[in-house]
């Protein structure tokens, strides 16, 4: 029997959305039985990260802490949380549970030493960015990293907020596409989808920029976690 | 504020994401916290309904009534169930919860009649057929129906198990398609999608044939619900 996954959602709705999606699509299933139990509380009540980090906006750990013991309660054998921002607050959540949480910018950096690449561009929120979420994977398998500028950095965040965010599909992708391309121009072999609305993003604007998919990521790694029986749950609190 | 919602899901997988999408893309939200809290249990431990139904199987009750009273402990004001033949059991589950659950049959044939159809095509599981739940439901809103022969009925019972829960995409549609023929020649004006993996194949098929699909009749009637404040929760024990 699979084990069964906690997700910790609602950061955006449609991204936690993709990510079941993603999980179910690389499950090796012939009939419902055989898939993964899923839990997933899509808390809509969760206050921006990104505000919280940076502009002393209401922090969201109360409700992230309520979401995680509530999965657990249902029955989750470990959790999973599709919003790379939140993870500025792993720590202090996987305090008030006692399964483990996989941890999305740790299994991307992984991802990212095993594919081969040594120079990638960071796309990600402003709060992701400036608290160096990724930047620290990165730097735990030794992999250089370019990230946009604070005057470029203002077009990735209107892609999520003012794009997938707000469900509006015609917005103008012209500077978007320039850092992109600037990423590339100073080294990047790739860039890391480093907030689930990206690939939103890039599937619904058809963007096609060679892109690690950190949701895919996390979804690989969550079927991964749940079928092989030979995991020791416990070695994410080592 | 709006309603929280439970999704009673699992059955399968597949459909209870595709449900989960229409929701959030039929909510009017311009950021996270606009959208509806919805709690999902995706239990994939729920045996096979029309197997239960008419072949002796093993009853899924024990588990959909687990799955509803998590849903309701989790905070969920009112539930949702993506799987048309599981409406077969929903008398016996809702006496197990102090929360509605809407009926997805009946939401359909509200809606049928409203659309000023006569005469719908039945497109469901064997198991939905036979035991009659959504002739019931058409009965109710006074719409002539036509469903297809026993020896038509194994084609789409192919496509539902052997095509989209068995994520086979290849699968030939030379009969299912002569099926549908049918029905139109028959008087049907359209049909109804009356098996939650059926939207997914007609989208992943291309078929184009009229259609009423009975999981965004569902999400559309649990935006409503979750939205109008004059609604009466108790209304549908009534």
């Amino acid at each position: 029997m699979k084990k069964s996954v906690g997700i910790l959602g609602g950061m955006g709705p449609m991204a936690t959305c993709d990510l079941f999606h993603k999980i179910i699509s690389h499950t090796n299933a012939s009939h419902d039985q055989e898939h993964i139990h899923i839990y997933i509380d899509n808390n809509t009540s969760i206050p921006d990260r990104t505000r919280a980090i940076l502009y002393g906006g209401k922090s969201p750990i109360n409700q992230l802490v309520k979401s995680a013991i509530k999965l657990q309660m249902m029955g989750s054998d470990f959790l999973i949380m599709p919003c790379n921002t939140a993870h500025y607050f792993y720590d202090e959540i996987i305090k008030y549970i006692d399964i483990p949480m996989l941890n999305m910018p740790d299994e991307t950096a992984i991802e990212i030493r095993t594919r081969g690449y040594n120079k990638v561009g960071i796309l990600a929120t402003e709060g992701t960015l400036q608290s160096e979420i990724y930047q620290k994977s990165m730097g735990k398998e030794e992999i250089e990293y370019i990230i946009p500028s604070i005057d470029q950095q203002k077009f990735i965040m209107e892609v999520i907020y003012d794009g997938i965010k707000a469900g509006n599909y015609n917005i103008d992708l012209t500077n978007f596409n320039k850092v992109l391309g600037d990423l590339f121009d100073k080294g990047a072999e790739t860039v890391i989808l480093a907030c689930t609305e990206l690939p939103l993003a890039f599937e619904k604007f058809n963007i096609n920029y060679p892109n690690i998919d950190a949701t895919d990521v996390l979804a690989r790694a969550t079927v991964r976690f749940a079928t092989e029986n030979s995991l020791n749950l416990e070695s994410q609190f080592a």
